[in-house]
């Protein structure tokens, strides 16, 4: 039964709901939100989503999202380029930027290998990741990806596709998260925060 | 801090986060979404948001939303126009819609008076009901307001309004939710449902 009184409404209603996380409710929610704005705010969003698909680029080096051929994060020459941290999203770039704590350059993967869904090494971006290596700038790789066997096994792979190279491949600490109870940490994280032990001058200069 | 790697992202962040309901994390979540889908999936998508800004119409009859000068509810022969039930919204017109128990036509008040908010009866489609009304065809108006204070004070400015005229003025009936248990029930609501009692026989017939 079509309860909707106008095929536009409908057809706004019908693309809200299409993006993840929002159904039918809420898409009518926001579609008479959007009919309540100004004719000029709505065109602005509009054109915002269609302008950011149309024109978008990624950085030719280091995959991420950029405006540029090379991303501001490449282009900077305040970073070292000796260190290469990769990630599985553009996501991940900016939680890692938001914490100042990388300074060298990033390489988003675009995914990670998933025999699931059908993601190999082929759908990602490991072989320019092999060809940056190849160069012979980078010192150090930090295998910065999901703490889960899909990002575990994605390690691997890296692992064995760099190994040869004279680099360092280093991986994110995993231990127990900061303010967390010693109790209510799962036994694998916690075995691993015993395992991959840290001096205490390490950490505490790492920190301060 | 500026954390993101494109003005374009930043931009289409910016307006969906201007949603309601949606913050920058969803808004990012909800760009880099459409960032994977195809150029003409997205150019539909803001394409069919700005058109319904766009190209809106309200009925000239009922106010409710319309892609033509009278809506299809009122245009319809099916319909009995001398019964007019009085909603809030046009969402509400759609769950009313729903339940298929209304045989007449609505009136959309485009809100309810609310001084909190500065809502008067003069920002509302009121003087377009009293004139319907003056026509003489109506015969019964359903107040079908939200059971508040500000449904409640509406209710009584509309009836003051239209009770010299030679029609019957209902509002919704108030009571216990079916499958509420008792126990749960609020005092006043149940109270209401005690004093509205109604006719075994009569909620019978209403329900088959």
């Amino acid at each position: 039964m079509n309860i909707y009184p106008s095929k536009l409404l409908e057809s706004a209603v019908t693309e809200l709901s299409r993006l993840p996380g929002i159904g039918r409710k809420t898409a009518l929610r926001l579609a008479l939100h959007l009919l309540r704005r100004d004719l000029t705010e709505v065109e602005a969003f509009g054109n915002a989503v269609i302008k950011l698909r149309k024109e978008i680029r990624y950085c030719n080096e280091c995959h991420n999202i950029s405006d540029t051929e090379v991303c501001s994060i490449c282009a900077s020459a305040k970073r070292d380029r000796s260190t290469v941290c990769v990630v599985e999203t553009i996501r991940d770039v900016m939680a890692i930027e938001n914490t100042g704590q990388m300074s060298g350059v990033y390489h988003v993967l675009g995914g990670i290998i998933s025999p699931m869904e059908g993601i190999g090494p082929e759908e990602l971006t490991i072989e320019s990741l092999v060809n940056r290596v190849a160069e012979g700038t980078v010192k150090e790789v930090v295998l910065a990806l999901p703490t889960t066997i899909e990002g575990d096994t994605t390690n691997f792979y890296l692992y064995r596709r760099l190994k040869d190279f004279p680099l360092k491949i280093t991986t994110i600490a995993r231990g127990v998260s900061i303010g967390d109870e010693l109790e209510f940490t799962d036994e694998v994280t916690l075995g691993r925060s015993i395992l991959n032990r840290t001096l205490y001058e390490v950490m505490f200069a790492k920190k301060s």
